[in-house]
């Protein structure tokens, strides 16, 4: 952890040594463990067990990963093959976030363009820092955007509360630094804008309540942590002035993959005229599907992580279902375009329609 | 417990004495613990710990608790302002469901019509076991009446399996016999239809997991356990046919209160054309409220309930938050009727439209 103890990110190099070391977040918020990541496996693991998560992090996390391979080549020069083989185990890792497959593809291409093992290696870390510091810069930016959208419902209000609801954690824990969702928050908060936050607990594994909830005391947001299921009744009520969520995946027609639940708190704002924003980074949109519902792939977890409670050990005290109850576990769903008021960008903000959104991205090339 | 240690119904006198007795459903299905309801602050206590729950069998037991409060009388008679008082007292226990308010001030209407102390003790009796034979009957009736929607559905996927999807408990343990939503269930599952149901975890008290899960089980009935996420995700992809939930409190205008949570599957059914069905008996309508969302009373429980592990010590081991965090426990949330496809009451199914519903109701005056 950075020397000051004061963690304010979920990776980064060791001071003094090559060492990827990262926040195991499954221990959150009792404990605040720190990981080393020394080999292929660790990363596959981190990312399939959890110890990080959120699209932008499991990214940059993967993209070291490519820069781990490098290094721990058993040959003296880590081929073509090898990186590539390694470099596709890793993106197998979890299949809906498109940032895993996109971080580390970019990376493959510059390490395969070098000709050195020492410019493989070298190259490889360069651009996992250099992912990592755009997103970084990607989330402040994020920010920005998503406190104007703020600053008017507030003035709307005339400066009363503004209640934003989230789900899951989009947090700086998930991305590298302020998160996707919760950096116009956070701005927001830095600006004096009076606001509060309803926390999504996000079952199964109830990173609202840990994460969201943990990020958003540390910072000193205020905040109530929900049931998954209150939403709807606070915004029939009035209780909710906007969500904001953050994306695994999302095409560019609109459509939103983010864990699962969303959809529901998309449709309840929708019926009861709340705006319904996403907040991501470019490198979250993929370009090659266009029906989301029917193409993102969405992940089928562990259903023991449903059946027991969250952290415990699996025995028979520690079931939430009878024992013999089977369960499904299905990580994330897809809300289509015509529930999403808007995207929050780096770039800025625009409609769910694929003509702003191209025009948006393409900006940037 | 009924000698045979089979427990068919949740609530009943004790064989030979003149003690009730219920199943504490706190601790199902780990532990089937059985507890004596001696006083008024028991029925009480028993109905604001959950201890029983669910909208008929609340009902029976406050009946019944103005059975034990004329029999604990400490004057010689058990006078109108005392009973009444007492009344009142159980009828504020919880706020939502309309079957307690009813089956008091149904029970205490026959008492004060008794002239005799011997004659009101047993009249509060015979009233209590009354609306039990009655709520077990209806149960068996929604059964029925449920039965011909599901074997349509069977007979529409050529005999493959129905899958259903419900939320909360609705089962025997919320009724008497059969339960409401799970009534058509257990009878097109006795008659050898082909089914399986989508468990809605049900947070934060976990009804759906822990009661529900095991009910189905105890019958082998198929079942899934889901976090409450997940329901949309289900019917986006064609695996739910249709939905059946209960209800706390329905209006003639056809807006339903149930468990927090069940406007977001209402709104996904909606969205997917999935069949969206209340079950409930008639004692469930609330004839003095027209606008649900507005007018229904949504009990707000103890965060705690959240924030702690379900049936665990408050230890901050057994936190599901950060310490500091604070939630917010609403219990139920109001069904707009435009999202109800039908009920299924006693008297038959009828769409959620107020001439309908009177119609069918008025039938049985």
């Amino acid at each position: 952890m950075p020397e000051n103890n004061e963690c304010r990110r979920p990776i980064w190099m060791a001071s003094g040594s090559e060492t990827v070391q990262i926040i195991d977040q499954r221990k959150l918020p009792q404990q605040m463990r720190v990981s080393n990541l020394e080999t292929v496996d660790d990363v596959i693991y981190a990312i399939v067990e959890l110890m990080v998560r959120g699209a932008p992090l499991i990214g940059v996390t993967g993209a070291y990963g490519l820069y781990i391979a490098a290094r721990n080549s058993k040959t003296d020069y880590p081929s073509d093959a090898y990186l590539t083989h390694e470099a596709n185990r890793i993106k197998a890792a979890r299949p809906t976030a498109i940032n895993l497959e996109w971080a580390v593809d970019r990376t493959l291409d510059v390490v395969l363009s070098k000709q050195t093992a020492g410019e493989r290696i070298e190259s490889a870390k360069n651009m996992a820092d250099l992912i990592g510091r755009e997103e970084a810069e990607n989330s402040r930016n994020i920010g920005l955007h998503g406190l104007a959208l703020i600053k008017t419902i507030s003035a709307e209000k005339g400066g009363g509360p503004v209640n934003i609801l989230t789900h899951c954690n989009a947090g700086w824990l998930a991305c590298i630094e302020h998160g996707t969702a919760t950096a116009p928050i956070y701005a927001a908060h830095e600006h004096g804008i009076d606001l509060h936050v309803w926390v999504d607990e996000t079952r199964p594994l109830n990173q609202g309540s840990r994460l969201t909830a943990w990020e958003l005391g540390m910072k000193n947001v205020p905040h109530t942590v929900i049931a998954d299921n209150t939403g709807g009744h606070l915004m029939q009520h009035q209780m909710v002035d906007m969500v904001i969520v953050g994306s695994d995946r999302s095409t560019l027609t609109g459509d939103v993959a983010n864990k699962i639940g969303t959809y529901l708190k998309a449709l309840a704002a929708h019926d009861n005229n709340v705006p319904f924003y996403v907040a991501l980074p470019s490198s979250t949109f993929d370009r090659k599907i266009r029906d989301g519902v029917r193409d993102i792939p969405i992940e089928l977890r562990d259903p023991d992580e449903l059946r027991y409670i969250p952290g415990f050990e699996k025995t028979d005290e520690n079931l939430l279902v009878p024992k013999h109850s089977p369960a499904a576990n299905f990580a994330f769903d897809v809300t289509p375009a015509r529930l999403v008021t808007g995207f929050i960008t780096e770039r800025g903000v625009c409609p769910a329609e694929e003509s702003a959104i191209r025009r948006l991205l393409d900006e940037k090339s």
